[in-house]
């Protein structure tokens, strides 16, 4: 692995490139941004040592491993333009929310040749805000990397060829490198199933979001127009309250796709949790409330 | 003030009596707990000078300031039983989490002298589990201190006089002298109206722990007979997973009381973001869910 190429050089991209730097890679790092602005901070930090001008460029880049970091719909559009010009040995994979849609494309151009060229991939970390200028060489470290390997074409292969032996599916020279390093940015490398993935990540990430999102505009609408209810809920306000809400401040524009390509899951997920409130709602004076203590008491997980 | 009884010795209480040996309170700290373990807790770590083996010896305590720091329904039982015993000089406050019903009582028992007798408190400071063991006498610090101050009787005071002055009313001695203790903690003293203090907290404290609550309770039923699942979902959820389930820990014993003395304004706040879920759920694709983005993007408060 000599290069690396990150399209997309947010808080995510641009972590790549400081974490690439950080582990010792000693090749190149390019970055391309739609985002002029991005991209110079992502220059300027030295996340990227050389920033693509144009879209085209990112064509003509060849690197060994292109990282698609933008939103899932960006990536799909990129999967689409890099699967006709990517070169032997060489490793397209991502860093999306979602990953069925990404990985269900990445069967359909990348899925017919025995090496695997595409990884998809996706690192358990971030900030509520994004941007270049908050990415950090750390920001992986101690975290989980999601990878939803592709299943290769069951049928409808060129040459019809017999239900493929998974032992055909070789991982590439470029994604054993891939998994290398990332297991040096500090994180913990998991494989996962895309459908699992999609299903866990709706309960543990996607739902905390678009709670997170619901509560700070149900607040900021109740006492928006309350200057004095206002300033005492600035006062009053403590850790559950910067907890709950902290996510608030994520940007829709990675967040659009994720509702776009994991609807079914976040929409089953909000619709529980709807339904748990009313529960908690209607028994908040009678012994039932003990039993939704007890129960959320043995919950454990994540901490 | 030269005595503190601390009636309820868990992590508050206990923190109470630390944070006075910090800010060099000179004076005897007592303590009372109906559970032997947390009270003898709190004694081993110096939270308290002296425990008080019965609940009668509560009574004959007659220490300056008494610190009701229990849940809010023995807070209530407390109040009557304190009212007849209670000396001149002598101050009795509380950290209780709602205020309306106790500030209430307090009129009913305390209100009929010129100088102020009651001061009900709530200190915004806590963590999701409870007990003297995890008290720390910084735990105030930073932190917010709510008094809401008992209004005196308008009609019905025993000499029929006529409509009591504000100016009347006198914080005693002993009031200032825990408010500026208080003050010393490391809080900030603020007072504000007990209905509105418990409109406020339904919001910014309530709301947030009966959702962590009903969340960890949900994935936890959710997850609890798919092995696979959970030990992914341990794996997979990181920061947002624990910061809105971290609260699913809380014990109902204190929570039951917030349920039963600030029902309508909890349900009201648990409807309002039931239906915020909903509309969330029904626009995942439409262009509404930019605006909830935006809306939440502006919310800014306890950050």
């Amino acid at each position: 692995m000599k290069s690396v190429l990150v399209v997309g050089t947010g808080l995510i991209g641009a972590s790549v490139g400081l974490a690439l730097k950080d582990a010792g890679f000693g090749g190149k790092v390019v970055g391309y941004d739609t985002s002029a602005e991005e991209l110079a901070a992502a220059l300027a930090m030295g996340a990227v040592d050389e920033a693509l001008a144009r879209c085209e460029d990112v064509l003509d880049a060849r690197a060994d491993v292109t990282v698609l970091a933008t939103p899932v719909l960006p990536i799909l559009d990129w999967m689409q333009k890099l699967a006709p010009v990517l070169g032997e040995g060489q490793l397209v994979t991502d860093v999306g929310s979602t990953k069925r849609e990404i990985a269900m494309l990445g069967a359909k151009l990348f899925g017919n040749t025995k090496q695997s060229r595409f990884l998809p991939g996706h690192p358990m970390a971030g900030k509520e805000s994004g941007g270049a200028k908050l990415a950090e060489a750390a920001l992986f470290r101690g975290s989980t990397w999601l990878f939803t390997p592709i299943e290769k074409p069951q049928s409808g292969s060129k040459d019809n060829r017999p239900q493929s032996n998974p032992e055909d599916d070789q991982a590439s020279e470029m994604e054993l490198a891939w998994r290398a390093m990332v297991a040096r940015f500090g994180a913990q490398v998991r494989d996962v199933e895309a459908e699992k993935h999609d299903e866990i990540c709706a309960w543990v990430s996607h739902l905390p979001q678009y709670l997170s999102t619901a509560l700070a505009a149900l607040l900021e609408d109740t006492f928006a127009g309350d200057e004095e209810g206002f300033r005492a809920m600035q006062a009053i306000g403590g850790r559950a309250l910067r907890e709950t809400t902290r996510l608030g401040a994520s940007p829709y524009s990675m967040w659009r796709d994720v509702a776009l390509t994991n609807t079914e899951n976040v929409a089953q997920t909000l619709l529980a949790l709807e339904q748990r409130l009313a529960h908690v709602r209607e028994n908040l004076k009678t012994p039932e409330l003990r039993e939704e203590f007890r129960t959320a008491n043995r919950f454990r997980v994540g901490r």
